[in-house]
């Protein structure tokens, strides 16, 4: 049986995705989360009606008088009343007194000791927001469905809302499997240092999810103790997904009961991609070859992530011009790593094919991939072409 | 004197902010930063001549023979070497032995009890990454000016680089300013809980920066003790800027040796702004009313925030259609909150005009501003403009 193209995996990956069951978090967690119930206006906003100058509390029958001042009103002050036949200093923020009906700009009046000249014309209710001007008791402030920005943490805070009803941020397990791998520090023999680990936790720092790692040599027991064992929502395994004979993650995930979603696509890098879901978790298991790692998590594993959110789920493009020769590819759609750089008004697109299968250093500072379809020729420099973006 | 426009006052205060000195920084810490020197490889990448395929590690005159198995080689098992005569099963990542001259994909070959058939046509080094193919010891692997993507975390760790050279985050302080202020919990009289603390720690945490709050009373000396108490590069105030008789900050920031940038900006919301720097610091004073705040962190600190970080200040732009009447604009270019939703191709663009020049209830899920300029009628739907991205 063929393996699926890369779009025809992603559905059905995505088809197996919903996203997380609502939470309560406090707002400022929720920041960035879709909203899973409208947030309803406990009191009226503003909670007393509010001066928006610095200027005079005033009555309109007094509008062209020349009164006395009786005082002044600053932000943070009890709401008082206006004595009649006068006027009262009032700050911007400061709550309108009593029988006040309209705040005149302080450049408007001519100041003369302690008596104001008021100007003739006066608006009813000139510079005072209404108590609940802007939002009403009982009012819906924040939609189900619409991301908690800056300013909804803002509206939530200005009501007390301590808590909004989110979709939350799934818990992502990254484990990496080998032998060979070291945990930093020095290496020999055939030994290498584990970079899957800190680029897959990246990639998570990057989407603002929290990311935990263990890394366990190529032994079916240990595998099984840490899908077990993992705590979250989407687990990332980094190899052991192959045809070797150490490659034991497809038995053990077979063995916990998980059903295999994808198992191989037609891509280059990361064609022995597995995805399965089971027992409330999803598991991307990545071949262990960096550059496939990195692939299939923009591809597949952050757009699950993005679901599980409630978002869509991506990945972004961008449509750019080829500052150099996109190779070729032979037997499979080939997804190259390219470099952006805005020159004058275009995205300049620099292809940086690896060395290897694996090699990360080459495209290090990638921003995107394109694709390149099975047996397509080398395109020229100048052509259009659109662009995967990375994660982080 | 006419205050300046959003443009001009842009330029001025950029004008003055620099890149921060570099910092050895731990490689994941550093994802984002740009890179103040180039990255070199402390020894070979891959340190050993390193297997692409599970298959068979064989020499060319070998090919076509069938020959016994010799055993095989793991990934971090250490580098053996190849019997004369005879092949060894090798798998993706382990060390190739010595005397080997090509790696054989298992699919390739006829095994048979514990012999191998190889095929006829082998090509020299075929599936075996050379030892320093994808770095040598001593080359540059990742770059000064680039940014620490996922895939430079990679790279780094897999050299063992712990920490990168990079122009580190600004620690950002946060000061409220107001009597009137109250940090949640319940409210009477004219008091106010604080919002723009919670928003600001909101923008700031969207752009990955660290940012402390605190909240003080309007009294020039507690005003001035939070400045210079402020452990950060860049101190955002809020409140206390315009000309009421308890706006005190200019006065404390003249006081303390700082140099006025901008004083006043031709724009709503926000036309009070005042920028300033001294002391190797930043101060970005925002009127107190929330809209303003946003605004006014949108368009002039988000951007000193990433010029600290050697980066373009931006803000980022997009353009879409109107779906909705724009409203003109009087006496000042007036900033427009406005939703963004795409709908086929199309990037369609709502007006949220506030109800009241701080609400911040209206445009809660506003995700850029529109510029109307001074004097312009209303715009009609369906037509394009630019949108300036929000941050968070």
């Amino acid at each position: 049986m063929a393996a699926p193209s890369v779009a025809e995996a992603a559905a059905s990956w995505l088809a197996v995705v919903r996203p997380l069951e609502a939470r309560q978090l406090p707002a400022a967690e929720a920041l960035g989360c879709v909203l899973a119930a409208d947030a309803i206006a406990p009191h009226d906003l503003p909670p007393f009606p509010r001066a928006m100058m610095d200027g005079y509390a005033i009555r309109l029958p007094d509008a062209g008088r020349t009164l006395p001042l009786a005082g002044s009103v600053h932000a943070g002050d009890a709401p008082g009343s206006l004595p009649l036949g006068s006027v009262l200093g009032i700050m911007t923020g400061a709550p309108v007194p009593t029988g006040a009906e309209a705040v005149v700009q302080r450049e408007l009046c001519v100041v003369s000791g302690s008596t104001v000249q008021l100007p003739e014309r006066i608006r009813p209710q000139a510079n005072i927001v209404p108590r609940g001007g802007e939002a009403l008791a009982g009012a819906t402030v924040l939609r189900a469905g619409e991301p908690v920005t800056a300013m909804a943490v803002a509206v939530a805070a200005s009501l007390g809302i301590e808590r909004l009803s989110v979709v939350p941020r799934p818990r992502v397990v990254v484990i990496t499997t080998g032998a060979e791998l070291r945990q930093g520090g020095s290496i020999d023999g055939g030994a290498i240092r584990d970079s899957n680990g800190p680029m897959v936790a990246a990639m998570c720092a990057a989407l603002g999810m929290p990311c935990r790692r263990l890394s366990v040599v190529d032994d079916p027991v240990a595998i099984r103790a840490a899908i077990v064992g993992a705590e979250g929502e989407l687990i990332v395994l980094t190899g052991g997904v192959s045809a070797g004979d150490k490659d034991f993650v497809p038995a053990v995930l077979a063995e916990l009961g998980y059903t295999s979603v994808v198992r191989g696509v037609d891509q280059k890098p990361g064609k022995p991609l597995l995805l399965a879901a089971g027992a409330g978790r999803l598991v991307a298991a990545l071949p262990g070859n960096p550059l496939a790692v990195h692939w299939c998590f923009t591809r597949f594993v952050a757009p699950a992530l993005r679901v599980l959110m409630g978002q869509a789920p991506g990945p972004e493009t961008v449509r750019g011009v080829l500052a150099g020769i996109l190779p070729g590819s032979r037997d499979r759609p080939w997804f190259v790593p390219v470099g952006l750089r805005r020159e004058g008004g275009r995205l300049m697109v620099k292809p940086m094919p690896p060395v290897s299968s694996g090699d990360v250093v080459t495209p290090a500072h990638a921003a995107g991939y394109v694709a390149v379809a099975a047996g397509s020729a080398p395109i020229a420099s100048g052509a259009e072409v659109e662009v995967i973006l990375c994660v982080g």
